[in-house]
């Protein structure tokens, strides 16, 4: 028992413990992805998100307190878990930035729920009364600070031309990603998303470098 | 009497005839569009959109067969009008070709609630099932068939480089359209959506030019 102990202590717990908690937690979590990404926001519900991972809707509201808190804690989620693989350092240059951004947009042609879900949410979105509007105002602002950033950070190391406008090209390179990831929820086998994002950033890097 | 019987013909009939039923029709496509954007397919109901413009569902059904039909039918309204004013001729060069795009994303600009309903049934479309996924497929193509045509005669008029890959360049020009529109229903007011594609598509001249 000793060799084992540290392994998974959480589920040595009592039936309702934590680890149980956490669990079911996530599950729900995952199955909202799905049901935001076939239905949209409106016309998911929390019945039937419960009834798909097996709880009542009683137990799914012991961990989310309502449709609204369930949606922003999917999207946090989904934001934190990127953020810490893509995001957690600055980039070194702007090219080092655009090989993250082809990185994860790889790493999205792995997921077409998460893509299609945070296409039709964004997209509702747009709508000033959503639940998720100042989410992804938020999000945008988070994005462009981001890309500027390091666009600005290519001009002052002499990476790239003086008269490089970092918040414009920033909007740019967030709309072909967003704008490619829509073509290709329609059709995942049709093209690749991220050597279709690579070859529009290496074009932009030539055209850009000082 | 006359002078006057050649101008609104329709409305001469008895109610309920053609021009009434037009009226109301136009009527039911546009409350259509507003709902779309505002709560998706799936959460719009034919009720409250025939509320909204005063007649009864079974008056609505009179006009249109079917949830799944008005959706279509909203569809093919909003191309038809696009396709008449933007696209009715072949474009002359890549350059005309970018400058009617651009024409567009400004006439877009003037109407945000159907730029929200189309990044709204866009996205939802991704999804397999969803009664607009076979219209978004056949809509994509011809958007990259126009755009990839007009690429493809630059090149053999010379004005284009012969290496330029129509196909993938009509998709990444696709993309930033489609993008731009959904960080623009974010805020309508924080950019010029108009401005931000003809940047794009000037740039984008300049590298592909022979």
């Amino acid at each position: 028992m000793e060799a084992n102990q540290g392994r998974r202590p959480r589920t040595s717990r009592a039936r309702g413990g934590y680890a149980v908690g956490d669990e079911r937690r996530t599950r729900i979590l995952d199955a909202a992805v799905e049901h935001y990404a076939q239905w949209g926001f409106h016309a998911s519900s929390l019945a039937r998100i419960a009834k798909d991972v097996g709880v009542t809707q009683g137990g799914l509201l012991h961990h989310f307190r309502s449709k609204e808190d369930l949606l922003v804690s999917v999207l946090e989620r989904s934001d934190e878990q990127d953020v810490e693989r893509f995001f957690a350092a600055e980039p070194a240059s702007a090219a080092d930035c655009f090989r993250t951004l082809v990185d994860l947009a790889a790493h999205n042609a792995g997921r077409p729920g998460r893509v299609r879900m945070f296409n039709v949410l964004a997209a509702e979105a747009g709508s000033p009364g959503h639940p998720a509007h100042a989410y992804f105002e938020r999000r945008y602002r988070d994005v462009l600070d981001h890309v500027s950033g390091a666009l600005r950070r290519g001009v002052d190391s002499g990476e790239l031309r003086p008269d490089t406008d970092g918040e414009q090209t920033a909007r740019e390179i967030a709309a072909v990603m967003d704008g490619l990831q829509l073509q290709w929820a329609l059709d995942t086998t049709g093209f690749d998303m991220a050597e279709r994002l690579r070859a529009y950033l290496d074009r932009l890097l030539r055209v850009l470098a000082a």
